[in-house]
């Protein structure tokens, strides 16, 4: 009883803190583009925040965790719609569902990470999609691809059960892959079928800088994600497990610290100038790198691990740029490419370390990837060719704000007058 | 003995998310209001938490928690001035206090709840009056009034033993009556003495919106408040009870996720078009709606709570309007009307639903709504013929951030040069 | 088993309330700085929370707790670099290290404090010193004064058992001396060799003021960091123990309720505003003063602690402009000055009142200073001689942020046109 508490309250905690990610997830993006578009980036996150949890509570948490039934071979499963405790004889919850926390904990908890996927591709379809496009994305993206992917590993499907040689099956400990990679595809598709913002590539095709409007709260929102991290890695061991809680915590931090050093040495090598933006994006590669074995790793790993997801971020954002997509916050450099990164290294790093386990892992990339590149492809291809995904060229010079919400961002702001 | 520290630590978490609603609020009242009474508003807010907590300790956690003496029939107690510890034998802290939390932890926490009402009356004053009337105010509601109400229900007096047929008294789980519309009420009274903002409606009593000056910061303002509430609602089960508490978790957000989707439906109807203040109002009236029953609701029923108080947001907010009574943050709908709707809803939904219940939820609604309205006019109404509550018509004009602050929010902000 | 799980929970929350402090200082410093400078802070604020992580793992954490030699006399030690987590024979993490927590909470929550003192320093400089020198200055002062000093105390070292008559030691709960004064002398020292920001101070010797750019960013950084604080000294009881984290949450937020309070009456007494910015600082003061004796005081010690604190900042902050040091964010009356009132009154107020606690108490403010301001001062006197310490004057009148970084920190904030 007293473990199940302890369990629980940390839990609970993290919980708030994996909520706490959607401010840092919002700051981020609007700190990173244009004034213009802020409040339908806020709309948006408020949106994909509030309709992931109902979607989560009617059908994605048993999509997620279904049981699956004998013939599905652990791809698919519905447990039915809303949510069902289980309750003792006398009609109170039934504590014994698990040690780590209680029913209403691993909803909610599950629920905060599902709307994280939609919110990855808010950033990198910004200042262009349409926002009625961008919501019925969410709704089946979030509603119905996220779980049914986090089924086949978290749900115990088929990936959980991979085994090439001696490697026990597919590790994804808390969402490099099966939250991160799941948005980051969706996103790279999305980016893909969008286009660029209008003035992103010159006509001879080089990119062009298009500066964000708030800095400061860009800053401020990779400390929040930070922040939030500890919640989402910490939370991820499913107990309060004093050993492999606080390891998690210090994996999680080492390797964001070097992710950030890393992305600072090498841009101002090769930009020759300290550059905040590729800082604070190193610092959330390493988080997204460490995340698929935070629990896996020694302090060193975590270093490493972190340190070659800051370079592969200023790597990777000068190849989206030079395969002209347009991803305005950097999301599938961070994302996708440290989402992969960071999985294949539980099979380079740490106490799974192996061939076999590095092909496993591989294995779930590429299962998790086509599903995701096929499904989103599908889903936003057919809203192309029927509602549109694109505002207009008008409503993109003017910005989204005045023709989608008739608001301003900061409608009373004045230069001081002295 | 680990029973009373887990339940410590939860308890200490939660009254960290309450202190941290302060800067959500803050944020809120800001964005929403013009950049030339910033300081202003921020100066309110600081005062508030600290003279807020100064006076919980010296007199207000006493008079709401006072151990009623016998001819006081619940009604006014006092148990004296200061903070007084029960002691063991040995003179340290005596924790057979109470099994949830140490007698430090329970005045910490109570005291961070006092300070709310008084934020909620500054929301909707904020941009007319004058500092020196509103920091009185503050001292008498939030260190008297506040606490004499909570005493009634809280504090063991008549409202928590009041029935009418089966229903077994008055139920407010955490606040929507004895903590938000105790800040409603007066907000509402302040509203009327004080009068509506130069412009605020035109010469045929048309309302002309006022538009804020930065809404990523009251974006920011409400998840910061839906994060607070984890602590506001979570804390109210009084231990880390776990069945409790993450029921209670998972009844706010979902509530809160309702409250704005609905809000958003509503106001895009009505309005024809995605009004984001609209959907954020919403999150904090399904917040609100919840608080009284959060911990006896299924997930349904939070959800329709919730999705009540978001509609109730919308028409709300327009009736403030009609009745020409300017509120610029939306304070009164949000605390007051969602505060009455989810008292009320504690017997319509849920473990204690019932017609006699219903009942008494009203007779607690007009107990302390006729407190407040009398005490709350009483104080404003001699403050208004006394010093005065109101500035000048120029210092309105002109802002209140340099007349009482000579100072501007954002002195060195300047456009970019390129 | 469960009394570490509950500990170590507890240690970790606290953990991320510390991390979460280096936002509060950045929105602190960005806000009471000018615009064309932020880029330039949040790089030094973001580099110091990496690289302050990187270097405690590498060597800082076993310089803090060397396990001290015999004849070393408590002054230094060194227990070898990178992190050396206990096993058991089976090789799993060794729970028995602690009670309170693991080897992992251990490092990550003295990891977090350890960055904090180049944060303070940071603050001091801005808008003048160059990055490199900064850099450079961070690695050495949080890489290996910082953890030395630690040692002497938190380490076993010889402040830790120096005695004056009955007085058992040098007393310093949470850090007034060890993080915010080791801060606080190296600002000093860096102000003086920096010299003052062009135009701080006029031909005839009288300061100017130079308003920051973002006071809203500012009062929500000191809200953050008094969220922090919850941490910063709740986490000094190094276990969950109910009475003496719940206490220490008690005094620590009464003290800064009444610096805030007193500092604001005042100022308004002294210069005839309502000043927000000494408010704030007040609040820090109050803060920073009753973290050596947070959990040995009562109620009404923490209030009066905290109310001489914030006293002493208005006068501390005039005295350092009259001393013609130029303190852009006032960290010096802040973590110095308050600093060394804190250690003092652990002498004077609380548990361990009394004249011989108070002279030991003096001994460590003086050995810690005197160490401080020797060390600083070579690595800062050597830097001027070397690398140089101060950006050129063109750049300073231009701003850090377009000469070292290439960017603006709002580049494209717009006024709204209509």
């Amino acid at each position: 009883m007293e473990m199940l508490t302890i369990n629980n309250v940390w839990m609970m905690v993290c919980t708030a803190l994996v909520f706490f990610m959607h401010l840092g997830f919002s700051f981020l993006e609007i700190g990173l583009t244009r004034q213009k578009n802020t409040i339908n980036i806020l709309f948006k996150n408020v949106f994909i925040i509030c309709v992931g949890l109902l979607l989560y509570c009617l059908v994605g948490f048993n999509l997620m965790y279904p049981g699956f039934e004998e013939g599905a071979a652990g791809f698919f499963g519905f447990a039915g719609f809303g949510l069902d405790s289980p309750l003792t004889a006398e009609g109170g919850l039934d504590l014994a569902y698990n040690e780590g926390y209680t029913y209403w904990t691993d909803f909610l908890f599950q629920g905060m990470f599902a709307a994280t996927a939609a919110t990855i591709v808010s950033g990198a379809v910004a200042e262009r999609i349409k926002l009625s496009a961008f919501m019925i994305f969410t709704i089946i993206y979030v509603g119905v691809i996220y779980p049914i992917v986090g089924s086949w590993q978290w749900g115990g499907g088929f990936l959980s059960t991979f085994q090439i040689g001696d490697a026990e099956g597919f590790y994804d400990f808390a969402g490099s892959t099966l939250v991160h990679s799941v948005g980051g595809w969706a996103a790279l598709i999305a980016v893909y079928l969008l286009g660029s913002r209008i003035g992103k590539f010159s006509s001879d095709g080089k990119p062009q800088a298009i500066p964000g409007h708030n800095i400061p709260l860009a800053a401020a929102g990779v400390l929040i994600l930070w922040l939030g991290w500890f919640g989402f890695n910490g939370g991820s061991v499913l107990s309060a497990d004093a050993a492999g809680t606080s390891l998690t915590l210090v994996t999680t931090s080492l390797a964001a610290a070097a992710g950030g050093v890393v992305a600072f040495l090498v841009s101002t090598l090769m930009y020759k100038n300290y550059d905040l933006t590729m800082f604070l994006n190193g610092i959330l590669g390493g988080l997204v790198g460490i995340t698929a074995g935070a629990d896996q790793m020694s302090p060193t790993d975590a270093v490493l691990i972190g340190a070659i997801a800051g370079a592969v971020i200023v790597f990777g954002v000068a190849l989206i740029d030079k395969l002209k997509l347009d991803d305005p916050v950097g999301a599938i450099a961070v994302h996708l490419i440290c989402g992969i990164w960071g999985t294949l290294a539980v099979g380079i790093f740490g106490a799974k370390a192996g061939f076999d386990q590095f092909l496993v892992q591989g294995v779930g990339v590429l299962a998790v990837g086509g599903f995701c590149l096929i499904t989103a492809f599908i889903i936003i291809f057919v809203l192309k060719k029927t509602v549109g995904i694109r505002v207009s060229e008008k409503e993109e010079i003017d910005g989204l704000d005045g023709h989608e919400h008739g608001m301003d961002a900061y409608p009373d702001f004045r230069l001081n007058q002295h």
